[in-house]
């Protein structure tokens, strides 16, 4: 009989040879642990997207989705002041990154960002057998520092743009995108899974810039990540040449039926956004007052290196073993700190009062 | 300004000069169509995965689903007889196969398929910039006939086995499927998205052939088309690579819980699939009385040619006026016939009479 490692040798060199990507702990169902690892919204959704949901369960799941999403194009499009045709929808935003990909970028062709953004591009990258080209991104102190960051001088096929930055938290400044626009010759990506906790997005450039493409996360903003939701706006033409590439009904029906009736709800969505911004204030300062870094952060989350002596790791664990789950990496330039997820007022003070509990004990 | 086709030039040209896949017609809400091109299930799902959507839909769709929907592949490999390593879940079948041309097949190597079978293969071929080979299928008037089927002597990375065939509905036996796997040397791929409705699979060869990759959808015979649900079995080692090129959270939460319940329910899912077999038997046995020639069956449709003087793309359009939608390819070796969906007693005894009422006349 044939051996499996006879079969793997038809797999691609690109595929065997890389790891894959390493998603945030989902923790199992039972495991009680204030989870605030993955960027989720600690509140639900609307109640119409839930009233949504039941109705659609009810009538119409045995039937395939609208291809193109268009009820979702089309509300899109008008809460954001485009036409449909320039709006595509993706089963989450990591599925409209993996379109990108496609649609651009060949065997052998590089793609550039920051180190650190989001770490799923150098796995894309890997996956298209692509070549990488990172470029440092800075620390800074103060949000209005980010405008006067130096635009990169790099040469690839794609340019994505983490904004607001993961796992920093800093928002690029509009101004500054249009920059780099200038100054990069090829597609820019303003990845702005996060955006909606910030006050500034790439979204003004878009009519004048037919090489600029935003994409957006139902996932963060709507509490929408159970059902993997994203959006990609750009020039028509860019748009029809990404539908090419996309699986057929690659959005879920209740995926399209809930994002719909989510982005309708703007009194809701202003609401939630409101209280996750003034717990996220509320908490960095708190940290601050620790002798914590916390990075300025346009997102639902922070960044956050803890005073000389507590290294990232061991509060990693220690707060762990307390029942909280934060992001930490174990390598690389951010492992120095740790990206903290914005919960619930009283998740975020109890998850103070055990920092100040660990800290303590140093 | 920049012109929009100064940004498309970084279009990758595989991508540029493609024309995209068209998927069957998917009528807007509202409009009364008797909805037989795309093989959906004329009935719901059991009722056990309407409640599962229900409860889900209130308690947590504000949180990521399982990365590799891990109780959906323990529910799958109990049902299938394998271990869940062996077992990969997709948004569709349709993504599943985006990831086995990511898996195996680089830029410039060739995907082999019978012609006609699944119309995304070259769509696929022509994403990754693959190149294909196609292998005529002759049509056979007796099932019996498949087993003789010469085994196609062609070279390639993958061979893509729509199995059900579509249009066609015929069924490649087991021992067939063994055959090939011991003449071509590649990835064989059973595309079995149809298969709950035949009464072979290629699954007993999966123990013994770790190039064997099975497909299933529980689109069709489990009525969940509207929620993305697909799987893929494999030796553990392919499911393995295929992971790595997977989307983080590639099925959403609903689909997950919902594809969960559905393959529970054993005793609903065999009434059903009986429900289609019979209904099947009585409309293809009603068609060929009015010398329609009928392919045998082993799928949820029949491809159906019908008599001299009666052209399909004529038939076709005097169907829809009378508010039937069935499919129909305009070009190519299947336009003579229609591929038409099974439906419910009651919607095919009505389309059988339309098709009597359009055939008299000619």
């Amino acid at each position: 009989m044939e051996t499996a490692e006879e079969a793997r040798a038809y797999v691609r060199q690109a595929i065997r040879r890389m790891e894959g990507y390493v998603p945030g702990l989902q923790p199992a169902p039972g495991e009680k642990l204030v989870k605030l690892n993955t960027n989720e919204n600690p509140y639900p959704p609307s109640p119409a997207v839930l009233e949504a949901l039941h109705s659609a369960a009810e009538s119409s799941v045995r039937l395939y989705p609208s291809p193109d999403a268009a009820p979702l194009r089309e509300q899109a499009a008008r809460l954001y002041g485009l036409s449909p045709s320039q709006v595509l929808c993706g089963n989450g935003s990591d599925e409209i990154l993996s379109m990108l990909m496609k649609t651009f970028v060949g065997e052998g062709e590089p793609i550039a960002y920051f180190q650190p953004s989001y770490s799923l591009y150098p796995v894309l990258a890997q996956i298209g057998a692509a070549r990488t080209r990172d470029v440092p991104l800075p620390r800074v102190a103060r949000a209005s520092e980010m405008a006067d960051l130096p635009v990169p001088s790099v040469n690839a096929k794609v340019f994505l743009l983490t904004t607001p930055n993961s796992p920093y938290g800093v928002v690029h400044p509009t101004v500054w995108i249009g920059r780099l626009l200038e100054k990069f010759h090829g597609i820019v990506v303003a990845d702005e899974a996060y955006v909606d906790f910030a006050e500034e997005s790439a979204l003004p450039l878009l009519a004048g810039s037919p090489r600029l493409v935003v994409v957006r996360s139902l996932s963060k903003a709507y509490s929408l990540a159970g059902l993997r939701a994203g959006l990609a706006f750009a020039h028509p033409d860019l748009i029809q040449e990404m539908m090419k590439v996309k699986d057929s009904y690659n959005v879920n029906r209740l995926a399209q039926l809930a994002a719909c009736a989510a982005l309708k709800e703007e009194e809701y969505f202003q609401a939630m956004r409101a209280r996750v911004i003034a717990t996220r204030q509320r908490f960095s300062a708190a940290l601050a007052s620790r002798e914590f870094t916390v990075l300025p952060s346009g997102a639902n989350f922070v960044f956050a290196v803890p005073p000389r002596g507590l290294a990232a790791g061991t509060l990693y664990e220690e707060l762990l073993r307390r029942g909280f789950l934060v992001r930490w990496w174990k390598t690389g330039i951010v492992s120095d700190g740790l990206r903290i997820s914005i919960g619930t007022d009283a998740e975020m003070d109890a998850l103070a009062a055990a920092i100040v509990e660990v800290s303590r004990g140093r």
